[in-house]
């Protein structure tokens, strides 16, 4: 009789474990699907390419990105950047050298925590270029 | 005696249990970061933003970027649409109405996949938009 509750008791603990670890993995699965980019606001920063301009991309990487991304705080949800290597249409020039993209929950919030620091940003753009951005705001449809 | 080796092998069993659970969940997050992107090829179609210039975005997500991405086949990670709403300098035009962006392992797959069906894509072109997109072609950093 002992036997079968100390029986009893320990298959409940391990029905909780497992249930436990169920929960935990349930989480992690939503975690990586927080990173799903539908109707965030992203901010692109598109560097044109032109004849005689240049573009130090680890200096973009490993210094410039970084330190915005540092001021965007939680409204950050992610960040990207691309190379461009050539124009997809023959016979057209490369459009962008390269594009820093930033994803937002809330583009007030991000304007708010740029402005601040908007020189110290654009005191940075002669350790990686010569070229001047254009920056696209858009709504992430897919 | 007998309980001893009963709670013993149960306790095993459970370790078991637990550690099974832990890869499991452990190979679901192996998955979530099989979409990173980093390495991969990307193909951005940009429609730039012009007096008069229109873009359909509901035909061009539930018609025109499935067809492409169609043809694609698994050489294709994932496609993103964005909806261009503003420059994000001040005073300035926004500079594209909307971005389809292809994520692909290999280049050449990709332009060998397109080209039988380039007539077919730019013959659906008048179906969502007047404008001339530029496409670039860069190098996912991160």
């Amino acid at each position: 009789m002992k036997i079968k509750i100390i029986l009893s008791c320990l298959l409940l603990l391990m029905c909780l474990a497992g249930f436990s670890q169920e929960k935990k993995s349930g989480k992690g699965k939503k975690k990586s699907s927080a990173v799903i980019e539908k109707g965030l606001v992203k901010v692109s920063v598109m560097y044109p390419f032109a004849e005689g301009k240049t573009f130090n991309m680890e200096y973009y990487e490993t210094k410039h990105m970084p330190m915005v991304a540092g001021f965007l705080g939680s409204n950050l949800v992610k960040y990207t950047i691309e190379k461009g290597t050539a124009s997809g249409i023959p016979n057209t020039p490369l459009p962008f050298m390269a594009i820093g993209s930033f994803y937002v929950k809330d583009l007030a919030a991000y304007q708010a925590a740029i402005a601040p620091n908007r020189d110290a940003i654009r005191a940075d753009f002669p350790n990686y270029t010569n070229a001047s951005p254009i920056i696209l705001v858009s709504e992430v449809v897919k």
